[in-house]
């Protein structure tokens, strides 16, 4: 059986990811893409990467044009998409790549994001490591996805096996990421301009003023964590997708190494798509660059007192399109790596 | 008066960049550049864009070539220069890039780098607050200097002046930097190469074991810590030069924001190379590219729990030739900015 | 029916897009990776974006570790695959991605290139139009093909259409192309490493020394050309992959724009891989990255008396290994666009 | 004498570099600071690599705030500077770093730029070898400069010896030029934003449409050239800063190799800041990043029957401001060295 699609916020870069791994899915069809200022153009002229997609012309964004489909991915600026999938079918699996339906907390909402809340959808990051199970198990016939934040999700992948596990603390962790600039969208603003980031390291919403902190927050706290802290800094580098999350926590205090190894294998062992590297192996976000994979290297610091991760993903594939297109496979019963490659595209 | 100058090891990336900034300076002159390989080749085959200087010709590296200058400045392999400059006369000025000289501790250099131990000289970070005062007292009248490995002094700068104030805890530092590859020198292999780099955010030396860790726990001792503790990882990501470093401390509990700023306010206040951004500004690579400036944010993370401090610095300049000339400018009484700018080339 | 496969050479960067294509390819089925100094270590060591090839080893380069194979890719350096082959079975398909079997001309060979001179096999570059039809009928049951150089098939498939169309002339062609550096593979040369590269345009074999410029000339006497001249100038510039051929030659006069048109339009109206934009759209390499299109821009420049083409194609796919995958396809009645994607990976 | 100093339009990137190095012109004061939008911020908010500066405020650009300097730079959007100017004394020394006195051609301007034209100033490229001398010779007390386009200026330095010796043809000559972003300056447009730009090589303005060609044209004509032609082709490619040219033009019949070099030997052999690089050596980018320098490589290529050059410049130098400053320094009698470096910085 083959799932009819459409794609709201097709004209953007997480748009634009979604269209290309939807176009190589073997279950799912394309039939309609959204766009706000773009509405009218020829697809091919937005995103002229897309060769296979040249068929294809934008629509509005409105509830008639996305009714009909058996799924409906959007990729709209935050706070679009609330007041859009109330027009929807309770049947349509809705996967929102925005970050309307991620926060379970209003309080958390009002204080990171504001407007209207419009509650959490089921959180689309399968392999993440909750008590009793795994994230998947939520998605297992969900019509409501929140497709996660990419740096959030990140972090939480990267530190919520040891949470589980009881070998790190939750309290004082700390996560520098070196990310490519994509992730803030096609945004018209000044430091978005390639001169602005081209040889240049970049951070930005430094000292715990980040909209991803609650989101991590949540995920660890999913895994057995009490009051996390997270001391969070992001850093854009000159590279166009990529997060290289550095994230640490501190060693529960007589925790050998071979534990701490021991929890992430246990958590990721069976994973498809997030991978544990051998002791002393660290990983490039070249590594995953269009793929959907997690690739995640750990260190025990005996003299610092912590345990550190080095998890690198793509951020439009695993940080968003490619969370999205994997929780909708679980979803709709699919296989769960249907259309999802584990290869980087490197060098 | 006009000091002789004889540069050591100046085919690399280091050895450039002093000769760069010396062709620029008022009262040093060039007179001799020594190479091991490039021995014998003029100079601009091997430094092309060193135009002003298409009259030299590299020569040997050896006590005879670098004899009879004022100055010396040895941007050598590490092992390098701890036998050479015993042929050097007690009145040259000798100023290592390398690291033989930096560590004071015979077991720290055994542990981290190994073989003959030569002992600590000056250490060349004028800025860096110490008990009763800056290093730059101990600069004044050397003629032994250990210019300061990048990331060290990068991250001691940055945290110094919070230790020296006793506003953060010296215990569970936490240090990641972004940094470009022109810090790994000219070395031939594999993660050297262009396309290992391009495009990609790349770890190296996770978990404690790079070797600037203990150069960054005497800097920060000096301002009084007691042993301090770093989780330090740096990350190569795609800009020749540069470092980006996101360092953090536990905030003393009880310390006000104010009194936070206050500490870093005061101990930079009239220095000319290390500038306290103002609250809510944080510095990117490309705005001290070529500059002897070290610009760093500071940021107090109340739900974290931490000090975040983002330093951004040229690892060629301030890192290492720029700081080496800084600390021979005091060593030779010559104004201390002399050959040095503060503006970096952007974008 | 699945058809085996060795690679040899797996572990350049040519390799390593050969098996990543290989591996995303329903009909065929990668039993044996084959390296020189890399021989005994797990693949994923030396290509860690490869996660579906976890399970492979990296064995000698040998006639014993090639044969017994329906197809084997040789990634080679050139030179090393004229004897290696004499070993292999007639019934092979060999596909050679080195430049040992790609010159029909002994003298340019000797000219070029030098050592022993092995002969020419089947071009594989299929949509090139030739006299009388396509390159591609020359591939129909091949079993000895040599895949392109990556300059010399961008430059043909840029210009051949006006050769075989008779709008422009052969002589007098200018070709500059901006090259991502990962066309020179893992070499530990100073001009490979990455801080020479990044931020920098740098030429190279300027002024007609190429070792492309013949295999250009050849491609374009297929297509009718007689004594084509061609001033080549290739630039590396700081992305990892892509070449951006900006391909000229002087319009025979009295030849209209539409004319010209209608030559690419003609060539290439019904090839998967090869696209020619509409009037006023010129391709970037992004839009090709990991995919085996070739995207191409026309202008007529009337007062410069001058086509303009701007071809974009990823160098180690439809440049390399896609065109081999493409050719392999061909000579073994596979669908010829089985495993290859038109799709880029953009941003 | 020191010259006091306004510089209009102070907050774009052209604007930001005329800052630097007037920061560090011996001879040159700034004293007013001038913008549009962002009239009213602090220079350090705006262009925060200029720490020298922090004590200058951005006031709004008018005939009041630049009346009573020596020297007004004008860095404004094309089209803004002809009023402006008209309202300055004919003693203060205006360079203009826009398009609107650069041709001497009303109907180029007309058909290339289009709205009231102004008539052209004093050209600012003192290098460029014309009939009878040097472009140097028209600056000398020059009232009224226009700096030149960067690409049209690279291009014609690159060409106009062998024009001015007559050993290459003024017709069908070609130019393809790896250019950075910053070219572009600050404009909010998509093809702007770094995503678009990183990992990429993006043309633009294809098939004889680029404004800076009647500026080529006019360049070659001064040096004897007769209705010259130009195929020009730029290419935007992922490094902040740089031109590196490939001008290629086709050799008279039966001219020697030695008298092509000849031709460019006589033309730059004394000039500090235009170089021609020994045969078979050729510029990168990286050479002359934030220098005033122009490196030419040459080569004949007897076999496409063309003079082939490659010239590397930083477009917001020697393409820009520091040609506005040497222009400038020749205009007020000063050396024409002064606050101008040729070393680049690199890597």
């Amino acid at each position: 059986m083959v799932f009819s699609v459409a794609v709201a916020g097709a004209s953007g870069y997480a748009g634009g990811e979604l269209l290309r791994l939807i176009a190589g899915h073997p279950d799912l069809e394309l039939r309609t893409v959204t766009a706000h200022s773009n509405a009218g153009q020829r697809l091919l002229d937005v995103q002229p990467h897309l060769r296979s997609l040249a068929h294809l012309t934008l629509v509005d964004t409105s509830p008639e044009t996305l009714a009909g489909h058996d799924v409906v991915f959007l990729a709209l600026p935050h706070g679009a998409s609330g007041a859009l999938t109330a027009h929807l079918p309770a049947e349509t699996l809705v996967v929102d790549c925005g970050a309307d339906h991620r926060l379970e907390s209003e309080p958390d909402w009002a204080a990171f994001y504001g407007g209207d809340y419009y509650g959490a959808w089921a959180y689309g990051v399968p392999e993440l490591p909750v008590a009793g199970g795994k994230q998947r198990d939520r998605l297992v016939g969900a019509r409501r996805i929140a497709a996660p934040g990419c740096n959030a999700s990140t972090v939480a992948l990267a530190l919520a096996p040891g949470i589980l596990a009881g070998v790190i603390e939750a309290q004082d962790i700390v996560a520098v990421l070196a990310v490519g600039p994509s992730g803030a969208g096609k945004s018209l603003k000044l430091p978005n301009l390639a001169p602005e980031i081209l040889g240049s390291a970049n951070p930005y919403a430094v000292g715990g003023v980040h909209r991803h902190i609650p989101e991590m927050q949540q995920g660890l706290r999913w895994a057995g964590a009490v009051n996390p802290t997270i001391s969070f800094t992001p850093v854009i580098v000159p590279m166009s997708r990529g997060i290289l999350a550095t994230a640490t926590a501190r060693l529960v205090p007589g925790t050998s190494a071979a534990a701490v190894r021991d929890a992430w294998e246990r958590a990721y062992a069976d994973e498809p798509f997030v991978h544990l590297l051998p002791d002393g192996h660290f990983p490039r976000t070249a590594d995953v660059l269009g793929a959907n994979t997690a690739l995640i290297g750990l260190a025990v610091d005996e003299a610092a007192g912590r345990v550190v991760t080095v998890t690198a993903v793509d951020n439009l594939v695993k940080g968003t399109a490619g969370a999205a297109i994997q929780s909708a496979n679980i979803a709709l019963g699919l296989p769960e790596t249907a259309g999802l490659s584990t290869n980087g595209v490197a060098p």
